[in-house]
């Protein structure tokens, strides 16, 4: 921990609430427009106008950091950047179809990295009144109150949270993955905001999330899951599309008890 | 409507509201303790109390009527009962998973039939701050406001909801249902409470809810749905265990323009 990062720290929770108010106002005043991406995934107009808010945030206060954000700057390449560059990685609006259905289960991600290190990551929920944040080596909060992961030892009683993808080639495994956690486990939610359920394991509110996510659904959440003390791996082999720091593909989260036994589950090959 | 049906509405709104608080304490101050029934469902003492402070209240106020509870008296035989009786059906929690586990997605749930008519629906979610009520021919409504199902018409952008049981057979057919949602519709939701999923259907933020769920799961929900604009019916043939205006097996609830088409594409009969 050093003064920049309580800086940085404190600048990613005041952008993280301001984003906040932007969503609860264009959902009190339904203004917002629908639109889809290339691979059928959907963007609001309230995404851009998020994104626009942070990224023009930072680079007005640290124009020398990179940027990757989902919606303005997804295909950066970041392995042409010098190791001891800043890194923010920006997920305006997580859950956006929870966004445009109303849904309380929406938030803004904002996670930060140098070289092979997670430094901060700010997960504000505003429909719901919860900011989540973590400093790597701090612990992690919500709302002030320090965070710890779930107890949680067996599966049986675990319960597990993951998500499905937007593209609809390749399902048989996922389908596969969500079979055994119903055999084995308690249950499974799907809320629909990767971030959060990163959060809320870090809260203990879930024992297990896996998915695999883009940079920035779990830059911030992964670090908020790690400081609550969870243990954060993979269960896919990492095709080194994304530097490790930042990889979400075949992310795996879970209280340490349970990893092992976690993973065996999931950790399929068909 | 009648002038008995608005004093019981407005009976069972209190209830419910008063239901809340108690919740809302329970968790503030974390006074539960949890517990498993046979079929290995969780129950809380907050489950206990809620119920009793309710059932107690029904009999206190209308000492003719008919309680069905999930707590209390959950095999009730109602075929013996006249058909000019007003029978309540009351979860105490729905979603009691949720929230042992610190969740938002929690509700008590009060419904009202006479033979074979829903009269009301009281659906209160507490950590929401929503409470939502439906009266037979009225129209329904969260907060004061009147609530209208979405528009949605294809199932390329239904978001559909669902549910999975606690007893671990007969996986296989629910298993295949989530695949041909997940290859067919938008996505899946899967938020933990059924009477909530249910008023969701009926405020437009979900298009589509299907499981097999209890007569004190949907007694309240489904009357919110129909009065929203729902169509309600079912994805699995009647198996008379229940009389059909509170029968939860295999119960689907979607908008007009999606039920055909998401009736053919649930009902297996694997």
């Amino acid at each position: 921990m050093s003064n920049n990062d309580i800086e940085w720290l404190e600048f990613a929770k005041t952008l993280a609430m301001k984003a906040g108010e932007i969503m609860l106002e264009a959902r009190e005043n339904s203004t917002f427009v629908r639109d889809y991406k290339m691979d059928h995934e959907l963007v609001t107009s309230t995404d851009i106008a998020v994104d626009q808010f942070i990224c023009r945030g930072i680079i007005a206060r640290y124009p020398s950091h990179a940027i990757l954000s989902e919606e303005s700057s997804p295909h950066m390449d970041l392995s042409a950047l010098a190791t001891d560059v800043p890194v923010w990685v920006i997920d305006p609006i997580d859950g956006t179809v929870n966004f445009a259905h109303g849904h309380h289960h929406v938030a803004v991600s904002i996670g930060l990295y140098i070289g092979d290190k997670r430094i901060l990551g700010v997960v504000n929920a505003p429909f719901l009144g919860e900011c989540f944040w973590a400093l790597k080596g701090s612990g992690a909060f919500c709302n002030g109150k320090r965070l710890a992961v779930s107890g949680a030892q067996e599966l049986r009683s675990a319960l597990v949270a993951t998500g499905f993808p937007y593209q609809k080639t390749a399902l048989a495994p996922i389908v596969e993955r969500v079979s055994r956690i119903l055999h084995h486990c308690q249950d499974v939610r799907r809320n629909g905001s990767a971030a959060l359920d990163l959060c809320w394991v870090a809260a203990g509110r879930l024992d297990v999330y896996f998915e695999s996510v883009k940079p920035w659904d779990m830059a911030a959440g992964a670090l908020i899951a790690e400081e609550a003390g969870a243990t954060v791996g993979y269960y896919l082999p990492q095709t080194l599309v994304w530097p490790e720091v930042v990889n979400g593909e075949g992310l795996l989260v879970s209280t340490p008890d349970l990893y092992d036994d976690i993973l065996a589950l999931v950790n399929t090959t068909i």
